[in-house]
């Protein structure tokens, strides 16, 4: 048993402390490591302010370590050729059960939910936000770009995007999505929210060749005009200019009269991937002529939570790409590291976030 | 120019008159055909009703022959190996564009929608209810089973099913939605509604391996229950008795209190197939929640409309093997055989119909 | 222990005894099973020859015993809600090992191969030819349809037709493999061989809607071709008239010098399905025309063995379709019955075999 | 009409000669442009020795521009929205037929080959290799990355390989390729062959996380090794040490003799792909083991030939992420700079020759 520092809440309850908190010391282990950049999100927020009935403590215990988003050194290892002492790692969030997709590696399509699996930082897992971490290495994505820096913090939101583009590859082939000359160009995306998974969501669209406009209910701060441009993404303040003719919507609000109203401006064959969440949202009249609209037009809704391993080491190599082409707007992303004691940025967001991080000591 | 009888609107303003009508004799065609079973649905009465603003006259004429379900006999045809005088067939009911998907023969997935592509006795081409019918050989299917007879006039509703399960196909391989032993063995598929098509998606959903239960909001007739059984498919009354745990959601009816309703109670990775249409149906209030519900099960909703050549023959092959395995619940899908002149079918639906179809003279 | 009558050979050895031999009582089982009929195909024959260097006894055994095409009846079976006493069912004859196909149900798919997965009569596992049978009800499929009786037996040589199938429907996605009208009306499908398992890839593709021939290097009986003719399917001599213009070409041989000069007969994106197995082949000279045809053409070549539960459950259907439809032809496919005593069948065809099957007293 | 210089052969003849010729002016176009580098290959130098039988001039002339490699800058351009003057593009080399995937954009996969498609510099349609090109804008791809400079001409070759991988991607979900945490780490890829085609799929394969080997029957130079060392790529001299286990093989010699060596190193579930063609490799003996190898092991092996117009989007989107990450060994591709009068180039390849280009005055 050791005393390590940590940030916890009570999961459901809610509440957060930067603490000392007792962490047994496994005899064997794959892997030791110690937290270097974690970034926090609406997921972290909501279960410090007890908005998140799902969540709960791991089994026996009276609290959860807080944080998913990490990014990890190797402290030890056990032999193997995949990672070493020193490198940076992404850990996985969501742990396998025995599911038929848990089994292949797949938990983020768990056929069952919990308890077949578990999220760490969430649901009955300790987080990463401590001072030391043991896990297998099968848990691990090693970064393997040595200029990424802490830019590797962005892969776990990151991975959720290449999930949820994997789903579009999957459902648009149930008719030609493309255009008659086989690509993308000219094709529509728009991404409701103008947060960093809104950000995330409208750069690997641009890569995938969309034409893509963020949309939000209100103008955008120059900063993040600026950020959109350098990538080629457009914005819309979609009270004064609303958006048509889409054939990809990314809903990063989780408001459904955001999103029926963007449904009603999908083309024929469109595909809408919902991904954010909002509890609280208030209801929308769907009616006749909504269902109506999607019928008729063969269109695919389709709800996308978390991302497999191979997600992560898609993001990281997307990371990459994007911070050797475009390091200024990459590291723009991060808006505010915090140290551990700020825990009233899981209170208040601070100034122009777009993602704020907090650096482990 | 000769003169036919036939059975005619006035789209999309509605009305229905069986009357004398002159319609030009093509110098050249592949095909003269005449009717001779031709089913009524939802969709005719609509446009009877003048409820169906979408519908519209052939350019330049002040009327639009109804029919769109049909079946009907070759009296002339041009040499081809496809099809002879005295053949059965079923011709097609979207006529392609020139988008992507139309070029292909995949009109139902018609990239633009009208006016790039028709739909004769709908919008802009004249149904199939006349005496006589000039086509392209390339539009009609042929009826290969001689023992068929007038079960081939559920062609056209059943060949929609045929597309829907093709989506399905495709929109479900997003995860593993078999069971770990590979078949379907105990998923649940539940069709909301307990008409022709709902009867049509359950018989096809039990040829796939699913655990198949229609669901209305009252009980059903004993005919309608003995139908049911012989395919083993079973029925609830949801008011009474809600099922739940639903892998494969197949909406008939078009009103969203009711979608919503089941897909709350839809498994992860379960599928949503909308099919039904009722621009008239109340809003449901969808919040935050079932939004959220969606999302973090992966669950896909999927509009389906029409569907191309090869569902057509699909559906043929499946009315030939029902025929010859329950020859009796097959032939009671046809509850009202009506003469031409009883255009009151359009206005009334016969006691106890689940499918009322026109037999020509 | 139970001494019981079997068929037996000593795997990798050969040779083939109808003989006693003594069975070890499971205390707990989940269904008790007796053989009705078991259809013979090669492999049986290869391994009584002991020309099979790949089969092997079971794990600390000097004998295993034969039969692997079988239809069994439940003598007993523990509580559960898909098989009863008195059904007939079909086991499955691989068996899942570790890896991760296997691990959801396509030990067809084995990523391993042996010791992961096992074959029940051919690798490691007794097979079906003993009087009395131990097995889990996850192995058997339940032969839902009452009058097909002995041609149940037909199940496990159709079911790799419908695995063969299933892999074409994924790699002909690389392409538009259908005309432009979306159907497979005049796509040609060319079987090499013309033994049960062409007839049974024959059917299946004329169910698909192919233009189907199959194909031998002499003239077929009379017999055969009836049974050709009353499903559509084509005969053709190659030796006297070589088919060309190819969209799928399957082969049932095994003989490289037939399939590379059928592969020069395939079509732009054209698919062959390499099925048949003869170890004893002489080798063919595939040149670099040959590959280049390939590479020119984007050709696809898969080989396909085995298959999962669902192809089981797809081959009980097919069955039951082709027996209402074409009783007599179904019917003919089983060309001759034998006891178990008879086992010079194992050495010697019958006269005019399509299939020979024991039926066990 | 316009006199200007152009490398030309006589198709399929052979020779080459740097000339004037008379070129049409057209009253109309879209584009007009001019070479800037143009890459030669194997196909340019087999039209040289006339030894491409397939190729033929344009309809009604004697000889054929030859070329197909390009990059190009427009000169000038009609409005539009997608180039402007002053942009460098690199054009399609296949143009669309009528079948069925012409008319999708997908002409890589002509359903008829020719004369339903062209290809530019190879069959009925000149080249690029001349002073001035006009053509249509929907055939032109634009360099979007300021920095690629001639790397840009490389996107030609590198679009073969990304339509390659779509293949891979299709024909590989017959079964579970992925590792069961869903990656491909350590999934092993070997490409025969160590000239550009063979670099590129080993930089695309690395990309998509294969654990890649490059072969050839002899030791490679230090300069390769390198470039290699610097992507991560391993190199096995396989007379030498012959590499097994294979999960992808990818052939870009033609060669039956190698590539029936290695298909025998093949996994379970592995996939072949065929690209490289050399009609004069001599035949080798392919027996019934080895039919039956890639029947038992479900291998699947595919010809793939040319690219659509996403795969050249997709090549350059990776070439710029390889420029700005290996900046070096991406230029150390083009081993040497021709000028248009160096016509041995054709004849000869430049010592240590990895692509060769001209740069075009």
């Amino acid at each position: 048993m050791s005393t390590i520092n940590a940030i916890v809440t009570d999961a459901p309850k809610g509440g957060v402390k930067y603490t000392k908190i007792d962490m047994p010391e496994p005899e064997k282990y794959e892997a030791k490591l110690k937290p270097v950049y974690i970034g926090i999100c609406g997921t972290d927020r909501g279960e410090v302010a007890g908005a998140l009935s799902f969540t709960y403590n791991p089994e026996g215990e009276n609290f959860l370590v807080l944080g998913h988003e990490a990014l990890l050194q190797v402290l030890d290892v056990s032999d193997n050729n995949y990672i070493k002492r020193g490198d940076f790692v992404v850990p996985l969030v969501r742990r396998p059960g025995k599911c038929v997709n848990c089994r292949i590696g797949r938990q983020d399509n768990c056929s069952i939910g919990d308890p077949d699996k578990h999220e760490a930082g969430i649901t009955g897992l300790h987080g990463f936000m401590r001072d030391v971490i043991y896990d297998d290495i099968q848990n691990l994505v090693k970064v393997n770009d040595p200029d990424l820096g802490k830019i590797a913090v962005l892969t776990e939101p990151l991975k959720n995007v290449m999930k949820a583009f994997e789903v579009f590859d999957v459902v648009s082939k149930r008719s030609i999505f493309q255009n008659d000359d086989s690509t993308f160009i000219g094709k529509k995306m728009v991404v409701i929210g103008s947060g960093s998974e809104a950000f995330l969501y409208s750069f690997v669209g641009k890569d995938r060749g969309f034409d893509v406009t963020m949309v939000n209910r209100h103008d955008e701060t120059e900063n993040k005009m600026k950020m959109m441009d350098d990538f080629g993404v457009g914005f819309s303040n979609y009270l004064k200019d609303m958006p048509d003719k889409i054939d990809l919507l990314v809903d990063t609000s989780g408001d459904p009269s955001t999103i029926f109203k963007f449904v009603k401006k999908v083309n024929n064959n469109g595909v809408v991937i919902l991904f954010g969440t909002n509890g609280k949202a208030p209801g929308y009249p769907v009616n006749g002529e909504d269902i109506d609209y999607i019928v008729e037009r063969n269109i695919t809704i389709a709800g996308s939570v978390d991302a497999a391993k191979i997600h992560y080491v898609q993001a990281l190599d997307s990371l990459s790409n994007w911070y050797h082409r475009h390091p200024q707007t990459i590291k723009d992303i991060i808006t505010y590291e915090a140290k551990p004691e700020e825990t009233n940025i899981f209170f208040q967001k601070p100034k122009g976030e777009i993602k704020t991080v907090i650096k482990w000591p």
